[in-house]
């Protein structure tokens, strides 16, 4: 598959192969024709029914990233779930691992780093807050980074707006029907794009009925 | 943007505009690569804290499909919201509107039509039944129907697994802690890929707060 790079791509598979998180930026602007083909492209994703019950809130004043950042940092520093959490995570014998939670703990310390923050809404739809109802919303976040992918753009999938939504209700006005469902740095990458750790395929897909594996 | 075709293509943003749901298919098999690849991409997906909780249970045998579709089509005879709801989808007044409940009305009463049927399960992860739970499997669903598109396969993103769950746990032979999280029939696809009817963008992105819009 494809080397490691900064650059854009219009080649799908490699945009799939390639799309990790990425969780340091360089300082640059993100120009707002970038910003728009990948909300655009966000918006092709399959809804239930084509209800498409989304809104996007693209957060680029400095004051209000810095305020969303703040809150989070706080809450870290308070919460006791959260903070073990990462703390049993960055000493885990799983390099792997240890290195996208110590990730996962600088950015959630440091959001503003990221000259974009992006928060997809549910709203407009069923306002059922189960499972299934993620399917009306995650598929257009899912193209919403591979297209930035695809722009030379990095992301990271978070939903650490559920740790301070009413901060970022307020913060970002949200009226009570919509649903704030991820939070998603976004800017120029000061990292590689590159391939992705994960298991064989082969293991987790069955044939005809669970547990019937095949090989490739 | 492309022209409607039923062929394959490499490029990411074509993929993202044309990956329309498809609801007939030509009866070929679907060479086992072509699964492969695309699973595969599923899988490069994100998931919460890189946990992969997820298994995707691929339907081709055609005792086990036909099976599925009686159930799907048995469930629509008999449940009166459901069938409520597609007559008066067929007779809305929006063209396109009709068109994708008369589609969505015909796939379910003969799912057995598509080739092969795939099942993604929640597994292995956090047993959330909530919204934001969704964002651990439904980006490699989207993974999914991308991949798909680029390889020439059509797909339709459904949720019918939920009316007929038992029957599904049962031919499928689904474990207490799997979680079916959609049915997705796939196949070479005997309509076009193309584009797809959305609102749009500038009416559904804000800038900085709730409301705020600007012309692209």
């Amino acid at each position: 598959m494809a080397e490691s790079t900064r650059e854009g791509t219009d080649s799908l598979f490699e945009a799939i192969y390639t799309q990790r998180a990425i969780r340091r930026w360089r300082s640059d602007p993100v120009p707002d024709d970038l910003l728009w083909r990948a909300l655009e492209a966000a918006t092709k994703a399959p809804s239930g029914s084509n209800t498409q019950p989304w809104r996007w809130v693209v957060v680029r004043d400095p004051a209000t990233r810095r305020a969303v950042s703040e809150a989070l940092s706080a809450h870290l520093a308070s919460d006791e779930g959260m903070r073990s959490y990462f703390e049993r995570g960055v000493q885990s014998e799983d390099r792997s691992q240890r290195l996208m939670l110590t990730g996962a703990l600088e950015i959630a310390r440091d959001l503003a780093r990221a000259p974009v923050l992006i928060v997809p809404c549910v709203y407009g739809g069923s306002r059922a807050d189960n499972l299934l109802a993620g399917s009306s919303i995650y598929p257009a976040v899912q193209n919403l980074l591979l297209a930035a992918r695809g722009l030379g753009l990095g992301t990271v999938l978070t939903t650490f707006q559920a740790r301070i939504e009413p901060t970022v209700r307020e913060l970002l006005r949200l009226p009570a029907d919509a649903r704030p469902v991820a939070l998603i740095p976004l800017g120029f990458p000061d990292a590689n794009f590159g391939p992705t750790r994960r298991k064989p395929v082969e293991e987790v897909v069955y044939w005809d009925s669970w547990g019937s594996t095949r090989s490739r």
